[in-house]
């Protein structure tokens, strides 16, 4: 199976503190990422914490996107709401937009949307979901997803420009969807170092049950995603940033 | 004394529900007015009542401000709470791109930022407060608030533009502050026309201790305000939609 | 088809105002009614509303119960959250605990446990989610449900004593479910006292497919209730209170 | 100047996180302590901790208050908030009811009731809202604050029981009132030694300044407080429980 096609950008999810509690190690992982995620309020995050994130990535060259959740603080979007899918696109306008506030002040460009959580679990799953979320991207800006599930149709039908997600500390089920486990459980770093691997030069990933799959991200970009509340993420991401940075180096991506 | 020198415009709040639970009758007032304050979710509001919100203003031709609070859904923004200026930086710079991101989707542009509530009555009194929310209004963005106040001297250091209001339904201080009621009085309709008349076409006003202050709204835009939780609101703001015409007619204002 | 074996109590749910913005006209639906549903603060209500409300239901001599619902205040407790069974049970002892206190304050028992909105509706459906709250249910008190459904079942089997309920303004399904609109249609007066007279002379009610199924409400005591968030409440809950005013004098019930 | 009249016990604030987000490390601190301060969901805490909580300190014998805050999650309860008397009455009574729940379900007594950051200090210096906060306090239940402030002066009014505290990990001003910095400078552990010790043998303590003040306990019983969210908590909060220990055994109190 062939290697990825482009250059490997590694996205983690930032800011995802709430007023005085704190999430990740932000601070630690800047310099390791391409890609931040940052949290818009509704799941995590609050403004005062969106906006020292959004300085913080200006200031180390991090890629900022939008990562809106479902309005459910005290769940971490994590638990499964029903929306109506008007509101499922307000709440992607609503968050989206906040972020887009901070950018604005600060001169940096929004690079794109990716959806946090469950509710990225909802778009790989439900078109309908999907698609209304779609409907909240603003113009003009791509959205990060999983290739070859119901997102990847919505940001077609709605024309949003898609890019596709390789997971560093997720593993896989067979059909290709993430294993979401609701404690995370720790990694080796060699596993991780074997896993990033796998998927970046050969665009395919062993699941839990042992079978090796395909990952259709086709001729999308495609940006490598780990976590900041994993337990080990700084081990985890500072690995797979050297994958990152070995792929890169030899397959001439400077 | 000298009457008003620009054409009378009249602003209220609009869209301050919250889920199922409604504030003003948002429809019966839509087609009365020139300017809404559109709240952005903090005091209330929600992106779904934002995102139609936004909606009716376009299909009615009514231009749209944000209308930024203190966060305190419970307290309505009219709770006065101890933020620090970052803090209240932050606060408008995700309220009013929240907004500002149904606007773009519906492309409308935003025309101005009214603070809410308590926030409005401590930017009035403190320049600290009132600079620190200036300095979260995004670039070529007005602000509305009272002349001759800290809000005034904020804008005019910050360099934000300014747009000088009266009100239609509330009474003013001998300083020329406003009467702040916890539980909002009603008006009688000819008192509400008179309070209008008398602000318009003389720049000045009868205080609640029975003096006449002159407004000091200079050369700034003028625009009345009206609010849309005041219990009759809806003859309130017919009555001052009625002034605001005659008196627009008799300028020569079309 | 037998008439109800007890005295008809009507029960509406109150106090599900949040903040300044109110919900039904409690003010009004005091003096109909026999017991109150009072709002707990997770779909709506607020610790100043519940403190009011409990002593407007002292006041006006109605049995007060806790409403407890899912913690979404801006979809009103009407969206399906799937939460763990651990956290349905801590969110009733939370919600049922606060009320408790007010009702403690003011030496007024704590009468029953009501869940609210869609937490009723999956509790009606499934076992665990019902089994989840019932846990959460002081000792002692009892809980109102649907009978024939997951939630009398969850009752029985977690030892809590159940209270039937008919419904005045919502139509039933020909499985013996309720039929819950989104958007509350208008009743006709004459059709809900149609509605109420049938389920209290009958034990049963015709569905919305127009066939007639019994309502198994067995040996329970029984409790009609009203919304006070439809259209026309006030006439729909006066028309129910002589009706079953009607029914108690007929059946010898003070 | 004389030692304290009383066993010291050891006092901490537990389960100060919201949903995903951790704020002390609890699970350490749990052998360490005599008493816990369980946050109630305003400030910080939610139904699934404080239903932990409550298990885990049933489980190490150690006594549990509610731990009241401002309803502000985003301010940690440290934003400094005007609220009615009413409304500071209601939100005690709310949030100490809701903890009661948990409590009555495991068996478990109501200690005490200790507010929350601004709230504690707001009762300290003005009794207007040190009384509304009393009048919430349950009949029977003591009530922890600051000795020779308003506070006091407002147990005493309201008839609420008193236990006076001494703290461990914050210093004092000349007038004895607490130094609250936004962000907690860390201790030396010998600091803390001296600090606990001069407090407890003497009821005296040195201030910012340099000078040394009396305590006023006068006969209340006492508990030294130390904060879960302090860096380096679990070194002051081991070095304080030493503190007590030798202090309680040298004054025979078992």
């Amino acid at each position: 199976m062939p290697p990825l096609k482009c250059k490997a950008l590694l996205n983690v999810d930032l800011g995802e503190g709430y007023g005085n509690l704190k999430c990740g190690p932000d601070d630690e992982l800047l310099p390791l990422i391409d890609i931040a995620n940052v949290a818009c309020g509704f799941h995590s995050g609050d403004p005062l914490i969106m906006q020292e994130t959004v300085r913080q990535c200006k200031a180390h060259n991090v890629l900022v996107g939008a990562h809106p959740g479902l309005p459910d603080l005290q769940g971490f979007g994590r638990r499964e709401m029903k929306l109506s899918p008007e509101e499922l696109t307000a709440i992607t306008v609503y968050q989206v937009g906040a972020l887009k506030g901070f950018l604005d002040k600060e001169g940096v460009e929004l690079h794109h949307v990716k959806p946090h959580g469950v509710l990225y679990g909802m778009m790989c799953r439900d078109f309908e979901v999907a698609e209304a979320v779609m409907k909240g991207v603003p113009k003009g800006v791509k959205v990060f997803g999983l290739a070859g599930t119901e997102m990847e149709k919505a940001a077609k039908s709605v024309g949003v420009e898609f890019w596709a997600e390789m997971y560093g500390d997720v593993k896989y089920n067979r059909d290709g969807m993430l294993v979401i486990d609701r404690i995370k459980k720790p990694w080796k770093l060699e596993d991780v170092e074997k896993h990033v691997e796998q998927q970046l030069t050969t665009e395919s990933v062993t699941t839990v049950d042992g079978t090796t799959v395909h990952l259709p991200v086709e001729d999308y970009p495609v940006s490598i995603c780990c976590h900041s509340d994993s337990p080990g993420c700084v081990g985890i991401i500072s690995t797979t940033r050297t994958m990152c940075d070995k792929f890169n180096k030899e397959h001439g991506y400077s």
